[in-house]
């Protein structure tokens, strides 16, 4: 039988502010990448989100992201040292590991986020030192990154457990990356459509690209996105249609030793 | 042979801003009770403080605060939940410790800052969250404490290893709590004056109060401040003359197991 | 013919995160308070209301609160200095009237936000200072304040213009401050009684206290949450109950001269 | 007679940080770029700033950033939009215009700092929403500006009053911007260097460039630096040469109506 893991980022709010639809997005996905406090999240939501996931048995990661709660972590941040990024992650890392501990969970798996996330697309320097930072703060996380990039390679170098994600509702370039959200038809708004490409990229083990070009990829966990107008419908089209075809939703955890 | 801990607060800079000479500081104490980016301190700061104790032999401590950089942690900040207290505490120790290991180095104690840690004086509610933090998130870490407190008693019902501080410059109530600093003569100047009173407490386990009381304590570390002018000398100060008094200045974590 | 202002608190996102619909609130009230970037809003936030303030002709006010977000200027913060208050006000005043400038507006009246203007009920030193920082920035403001307050006679003391609102939904003690919202019966929640205490409280200039007795009052403005469910239901409810007895809705500034 | 107006940037601490000896440099300058919040200062040190500059016959000014306090608007931050962009603008001018009011003193000049600040030099889009922020915030503020820069052009496109400054410590390229610091040369640490090519470019109204060529500017203002070792010494020897050789240390405002 063929499986899946289905991932969100939640616990995308701070102080009295909301951000998607978590309840319902962990009703759905298989495992949480939770924001740690820097670019969204704080203790409580934090707490509260590792315990909706353990009720669930839901798989929770921590989505470290630049320090810029204004930003959403959206905004690149040029001028912070390699040392700084590698600070920065292993104190995330580090806050949401007691978090979840002291809860009676365990963080999982990893995945930054946003713009910090961006940047692992091409940026071999920042890539290896957050690599660095997952493998000296926890050598057994699951390392969840986009197949193709500089941040792929990084964990592969630093011999981390390197899964790969793909985007449900993303065109991809010829190159494997991600097209530009500037560019038109880089999100597909389209439930039944994502939910159709999901299927073939599971089946295929193969991305298409925006020209039509066929790229093989290993598929371990699919990207879904919880914080926009008709996330949770997305989602749950996805998770029918992938379950509809056979495909288990499987937290990574189930499937990778941790 | 007697012997004692010294701790001071460290790391208390953020950003491009410094705060005290913690070289200095760290070339004298045996503890160093580290700011975890809440009320000071932040990923860099808390990373280089580690690395420069490790290189010591000093011991490294969470010294966790409200979230108030602004106020550097010393204004209360009323109307936080108790879970809330619980979760920011988690969260800061959390940070730390992830720093800590990935410099190669290890978290072992545990103390309050500021205007948290004056809450751990009388409010029992507050104190029993702390310690149910601690114990949630590392029940090994040394809780470290003034006396005759509800912190106290709260690291206790928790079944915490709870240790007992003293202040060298601060003068005591006959309650044996501290004098508060809007009193004349709450805070002792003169740094010989200092080194000897502490030199008499140890010698005595006991606290001499504003009136001239004795209260018997514990001491198992001596709180030397390190963010005023003159902080270095008054440490050193203190320092010297235990030693010449015959009392071997040790971490905590040499004596107690962690 | 009989008139009230409306008044509700607007601009209280911040960075991604909304909170409350600001646009249908703005369709039903006369006055906005637009949070000044401490406890909520940005820049962008507030040149945005103001912006759609001056499409509808509705009045905008400064509505500063403590730096906290995270708080959502909701916790008492304790320890700041009386010319930090006044600091912070002067501060936050100054900005929205930069932002409400350059759209072509004005900023015509001041109100304090959350526990900030929960202090000045009955802290006199405090309410002083507030005060003082508004006469000192824009004597021309007018000062929305519950009546029977430290706040309201701060304000007769340094010469502002005084106005006095009352609000919708709170259950008011026999001193005539607010009953405090851990008591049972504090908040009303029924949006046809709020708005029939409304009609009453403009029409008799009295308030009916918890226990029945009734204290007169000057009623300039009526207070409308804009932050809850049923929100903007419960203010079009008054709205139209005002309307319908014959009660103009008017900004401050058109009855009063700016 | 000659004359020229000597700028710093001050007021670059918060809460309880401290950054440079203002005193110092309030005594040597007669222009004061004073931070407003966003990337360092405060309104308690905005105000003692102010105060202490109007005690002294200094001009203040606004010297907005990015809203960056961890990174001392030091860090490029990608991805806000233009609107964004004028709004913070705005708003800290606002901020600090309310301050200097409510202390008897009025805001005379503009200045951008760090990283928003290096912007200027080739971003025209950015350029010119900065210079149309300040339009619409106070039209009669003196634009202080380094020459051949985009920055200076957009300042003359709004109509602004556009004033040049050169810099004390800094070599130059051929194009009239900054040598990176990065580079070797880049910044002069002699003092009486600085001092002497301060003199040179005060009296020839050149710039002579890293390579030797020298590029005719109008020299308005010279920007010396306050947080680094040696600032007060550096700007101390800049001040006593200029009057040596007969030039005047006058404020923009006293040259320039305001």
């Amino acid at each position: 039988m063929n499986f899946v893991d289905l991932n969100s980022d939640m616990g995308e709010g701070f102080g009295p502010y909301e951000m998607g639809d978590d309840e319902a997005m962990l009703d759905i996905v298989s495992s949480a990448n939770i924001a740690c406090g820097f670019h969204a999240g704080d203790p409580d939501i934090m707490h509260r989100t590792v315990v909706a996931a353990l009720a669930r048995g839901v798989d929770v990661g921590a989505h470290p992201g630049f320090n810029d709660v204004w930003g959403f972590g959206r905004r690149t941040i040029v001028g912070d040292s390699i040392k700084t990024i590698e600070n920065l992650i292993a104190y995330q890392i580090g806050a949401l590991r007691a978090i979840a501990y002291a809860a009676g969970y365990k963080v999982t798996h990893f995945k930054t986020h946003g713009a910090l996330g961006n940047l692992m697309f091409k940026d071999r320097e920042i890539s290896d030192a957050i690599a660095r930072a997952v493998k000296a703060v926890d050598r057994e996380l699951l390392y969840v990154i986009p197949p193709n990039t500089e941040g792929e390679r990084a964990g592969e170098r630093a011999g981390l457990h390197v899964l790969r994600e793909v985007f449900a509702d993303r065109a991809y370039t010829d190159e494997g990356h991600l097209v530009s959200r500037r560019q038109e038809g880089a999100v597909i708004h389209d439930k039944d459509e994502a939910a159709e490409r999901v299927v073939r990229m599971v089946e295929d083990r193969c991305i298409t690209t925006h020209s039509g070009k066929r790229i093989p990829v290993q598929v371990d966990s699919i990207c879904v996105h919880g914080d926009t107008a008709g996330a949770v419908a997305m989602a749950f089209a996805v998770k029918t249609r992938l379950l509809q075809t056979g495909v288990e939703i499987r937290p990574l955890s189930k499937t990778f030793k941790v």
